[in-house]
Order: C-alpha cells, then structure tokens, then sequence
C-alpha cells in the first residue's frame, strides 16, 4: 500500500475530432498521490451527455431531440427504480478537448493506493461518477455537497490540478482521489452499478435534498428517455406499467386524464430535455408541489406567476449529487433491489452504440464491458 | 354576549359602475351568526388590489404600470419593515360586482359576538384581512393555512355562504366569523395594523413557510411599490438607505453592482406586478436561494433551467398568509417596533386618492379614517 509508482501509460478511446467517431488513444496518467487510487476499469455506462461531449454539440442537439410528451405518475420507490431514465443532466462545458475519453459512470477494480487513502483498499470494487475534482474549502465543499462548487473538476473534459486534461473510463485504467471514489456494494454487479454514479444519483439526489424519500407521496416522472423511438403513447404506457412497475401512466394530450390528475402529485421529475410548457405540469401538482427539472435547456421555460402563487408551488432543478448521496444511493438500490434496464457492449460496438444513442434506439442505457474488451481496436 | 340581532342596514362607498368611482351606498348585513361578530370599522388600508377591483380592469393594469428595476439588498429585519410596500398579491376574480364595496385591510371595534365566539370581545380591536370564509375541511383548512382553500371566500366582491354579496371595510360596519378575525396588539395604533393585514402578511408568510426569518441571512426586496413616480434611481437609492433602512440598494442596470452581487443573497422577494426578466436576479441567490414571486403577471415569465439547476436555485411564489401567519406577524411587528409609512387620508378624499394610487403617487399606503369620516357623501 502507499506505493507511489511513476507515470504510467494507458490506452482508452477518444474523440479525435468532431465526427464523433471514437479511436485508440494512448496517453500519461499521473502517478498515484497520497490520496489517489490507480484502478483498472471493469465498466462504463453511456451517458447521453457522453454523446454530446464527443459530438462537440451540446447545445443545439437538445433542440432537435425528438420528444413526445407522456408524464408518468408514479410511487417513490418507482421514481427511483426509473434513475435509469435519466441522462440528461449535463452542465458541461462546450469545450471538447480533442482526444477526450468519455464516460463519467466507471466502475473499477483498485490495483494501488496511495499513502493515505483509508476509504478503499486494493481488490475494492470502486464507482467514479461526473466529479474528480472540487475546491474543498468553499460552502458547498464543506457542506458535502461538492457538486455544487465553483471549481469542480469534470471527470473527463476537464484540466486537472496538475494542468493535464482528465479521461474518463473509456479506458484501460484511471488515477482518482479517494474522495470522489466510492465502494460497490457487495450483491451488486458492477454492470448494475454503472449507470447508477450519474443517471442514479442525479434522481436520488433532489428526493433527498426536498424530502421527498419519505413514504405515502405520490410523484411523476415526466419524460421517458430513450423511448421515443417506440413511437407510440400505447407502447409506452405498456412498457411503463409492465416493465417499469409505474402505478399509472399519463400523456399531456389526454385532456381529460390530465383535468383528473390535477393537484394530485407531490412532485414531478421533469427529465425533458428540449423546451416544453410548464403549465400542463405544474397543474398536475399539489399545494407546495415541486416540479424538479433535471434537463438542460437552452431555450428559457415559461410559467405564470398565478399558477405558482396559488399553490405555493416551487419549480427548482438539481445537478447530479455529492458523493455522500451517492454512496447513500447505491445502498438504498441494493436493499431496495433496485435494478436497470441495460444493454452491456463490448468496446468495438462502442461507435454504433453512440449512433443507436442518438436516435435513442435503446432500452434504456448501454454499460460498456471494458475488462472483457480490446482497447486498441474499436 | 350572544344576543343575535336581526338584519342591520349599513352605508359604504361603492364601486357603482366601472369608471372606478366610488359613491355611498345603503346595503343589509347578515344578522351576527353564532360565530360572528358584529363590527364598527374604525380604519381600512387602501391595497393597489382595490383599484383593479373597482376599474375591473385586472389583467391589462398590470401592463401598463410603469415600473424601473431595483433591488434592495435588506436585512430580515428591513424585509419586514418593507412589507409596507407589497401591494399587489390579488388573485381577485377579474368580474366586479357592482356596488361592491372595497377594502380588506379592516381595522375595527367590536360591537357585539355571538353565542360561540371565544376569540374575541365587545370593545375589542380587530382586524380583517383579504378572506372571510372558508370550507375548514380541505387539507389546506385542516393545515392552518386557509388562504389555499379553494373555496375561500374574499372579503368582498365574492358571495358568502348565506349568498349574499360580500362588503369590505369602506363603510360603517361588517359582520365577520371569529375564525377571519385578529386581535390587534395593545401598543400598536389601528392605521399602522391595517395595512399590516394584507401587504404585511403577504410578505410575512413566505418568509415564515420558507424558513426565512432565522437571523443572518441575507434578502432582497424587488421593486418598490409606490415610488415609480419619483422618477430617478437616485432619488430611490436615498430613501431605500436613508428612510426605509435597507443595507444596501443596488439597481439591475449597474452592471458591475449586480456582478459583485452574483451569490449573494438567501431569498428576494419579488413584488413587480409586470413583466420582467428572472436571469438578472437568479443570479443574485446563492445556492439554494429562492426567488418569491408575489405579482400577479399576465405575461409568462421566462428563465432557463441550467441557471436554476447548476445552484438548486427555487422559484415560487406565495398568497397573503393565513389567520394564523397574521397574528404572529402583527405581534411580531408589535415587538420589533416595526411601522409602516402611510398617508391618513378621510373617505371624501377617496377617490382623489385612487387616482393618487393609479399614478404610484403614494408614500407607500393610504389609510382610511372611516370612523373619522362621513360616510354618506364621498
């Protein structure tokens, strides 16, 4: 333990060029520090943001993302049995660095420690999620809300505090400070656990932070990502009463189902991530109901100051969550048993997965089996 | 105590037609209820709402109000001195009875209670506010917080529950239940609590809900009511410092103020009745920090998610405050020595002082001396 090993080489995939197109990329990582675990990664979920950042289109790909409108109205243990539909969280910056290796949702195996890690040990089973980095001595910071400082470092698409640009799990192996790592719980696969470090967290987190894990609330998921392509409302009412275990299923276009379930949710996820009224939804709440977006949107949502004041309602958003939240999430999934819908590739499907991604052809996230893939040939 | 008269006769000032002005008008009160009591009006709070009421003209008045941006970096304490200056909460229906009689910041002397009625006693003083009736069973009944009964009943330009119109305090006597009765604390004068009623517990209240009135924060009023007409920023600068005691002032158009403001404040309380864009004062709250909306806008307000997202910002709004809010408040008010500045005028001068209102040219609240008054020939 404590080994301090010099530099050390590791290949993953990156985007060369805007195309988007992923290629072998062979780059330094740093040597482990005091605080730092050296893992070889075992998997990765796909994130849509992943598609954006390679695609160097964060922005005007939101516009253009086909959405039907279809609000689910579901119990809490469903919302967050449904984590898995959310990807759409992203506040990154625009800027790709060429030869970026994606992926923000790693699951890795600990190889090395460094002096003064005490929250992992080698053999460890590790998840690393959006964050690496974070100022430390700012209110969020020593709040343990760390998502939330200024000076947050991106996992990947980001400079470090020694000047180089963080890769993500794209790749053989990662360098990360124990304080952004944290341990999979042991009946859970790694595969299950991937898509939970960003598309989990980012759900749990706003139950947690606005009180909204307690029992006996009724709330609504509004959006379901990666189903547009089944096309119709009756296809996705199936699939999310019979696969997806929601209690009751709406579309906005159903007059008068939305009249019935007026003020009747406690609150609303609202994943969409492409402009959309407010209106519809917010009357969907109750008194002091939330509606919690969760999507970025580059077009400015509307509302009318009435429709809040008369029922004190709250329309806030959240971004991804704290590592405490995390390591909280990943527990309460096991013992809830709470599980994903996902699709495990290997790495040289990784390029046709993104085009699949981007006509939202999956059910509901692709988890990249790193360890069982080559590196060097996608 | 509990003699129950039959039906008294009574004169106000009513809005006849909808030119806006007001004329003496002789209508019945409802013989004082088992739960009522029977009141003398000694003084009433002239609200922006009233003005709407009688021009019927909710809706297109909150178009055309002229309004510069300010804001005003405040204490708690100068949040609760300034409510003074919130005027303009309605959510009135928009149809005006004719002959209604106006006013809901009632202070009053009672002159007889019935059989049940606990709360209150003959001589007491005694306020009414913006309600008179509601259903005591919906959840928001149940919850103290009656204002969200979506079967309120106004205090006037509504009908009661015996389906009679409902008259407010422009006239010599009311008949109110106990439950929409306050007792006025001893020290404090009738003309200071009237306005207290409505303006002050809609400012109050989500300050209370919110978790707002702990010391050590940092809020800020948005606009301030009745002094459109003095015209310069400077001129508002010297009586937001000097003569209300806010901390700070500080005006959107300052660039570089507003800058050296960002992530500065918990909560701004937001009373501009127009249209006006959110981005410039979002960017005022630190995380977690709430933007209040209490102006009734026709027009739909805008902001866009990732400004929300990335600091858990909340946007809500709020409605009067219940029976509940307005006694701590008043005594709240009461203990702090926090007064108003209002301008006593006698109902002869109540037009002329409508027409004052419509032209912002009040320093900031009219209050009626109807017990002062004659009241049959405005």
């Amino acid at each position: 333990m404590g080994s301090v090993e010099s530099e050390r080489k590791t290949t993953g995939l990156a985007a060369r060029d805007p195309s988007g197109t992923l290629a072998p990329y062979t780059y330094d990582l740093r040597s482990t520090g005091p605080e730092d675990a050296y893992i070889r990664v075992i998997c990765c979920g796909i994130c849509h943001s992943d598609l954006h950042q390679i695609k160097n289109d964060l922005g005007m790909a939101w516009l253009t993302t086909p959405w039907s409108p279809g609000t689910y109205i579901t119990s809490l243990s469903l919302s967050l049995s449904l984590i898995k539909l959310q990807s759409t969280h992203v506040l990154h910056q625009c800027l790709v660095h060429l030869f970026a290796v994606c992926s923000h949702e790693v699951v890795g195996e600990v190889l090395e420690v460094g002096s003064e890690v005490t929250g992992v040990r080698v053999g460890d089973r590790v998840g690393v999620g959006v964050l690496v980095g974070c100022c430390r001595n700012c209110m969020p910071c020593k709040s343990d809300i760390e998502q939330y400082c200024s000076k947050k470092i991106w996992s990947y698409n980001d400079v470090y505090t020694d000047g180089k640009p963080t890769h993500g799990g794209f790749a053989g192996e990662m360098v990360v400070d124990q304080k952004f790592m944290v341990k999979i719980p042991e009946g859970m696969s790694s595969e299950q656990a991937a898509p939970l470090l960003c598309a989990g967290v980012t759900v749990y987190s706003p139950l947690n932070h606005f009180g909204l894990k307690q029992g006996g609330l009724r709330g609504g998921i509004l959006g379901l990502g990666g189903v547009g392509h089944m096309g119709s409302s009756d296809r996705k009412r199936e699939e999310a009463l019979d696969h997806l275990g929601a209690d009751a299923y709406l579309v906005s276009s159903d007059e008068a189902g939305m009249k019935e379930a007026a003020d009747s949710l406690d609150y609303i996820i609202d994943t969409v991530p492409v402009f959309h009224p407010l209106e519809p939804y917010l009357s969907l709440l109750k008194l002091d109901g939330k509606l919690i977006l969760l999507g970025v949107i580059n077009t400015p949502l509307q509302f009318f100051s009435p429709v809040v004041m008369s029922g004190r309602k709250v329309i806030t958003g959240s971004f991804i969550g704290s590592m405490k939240e995390t390591k909280e999430m990943l527990d309460f999934c096991e013992e809830k048993g709470i599980t994903s819908q996902i699709e495990v590739i290997k790495m040289d499907y990784i390029n046709t997965a993104f085009e699949r991604l981007e006509k939202n052809d999956v059910r509901y996230r692709f988890v990249v089996d790193v360890a069982g893939s080559k590196l060097d040939g996608a």
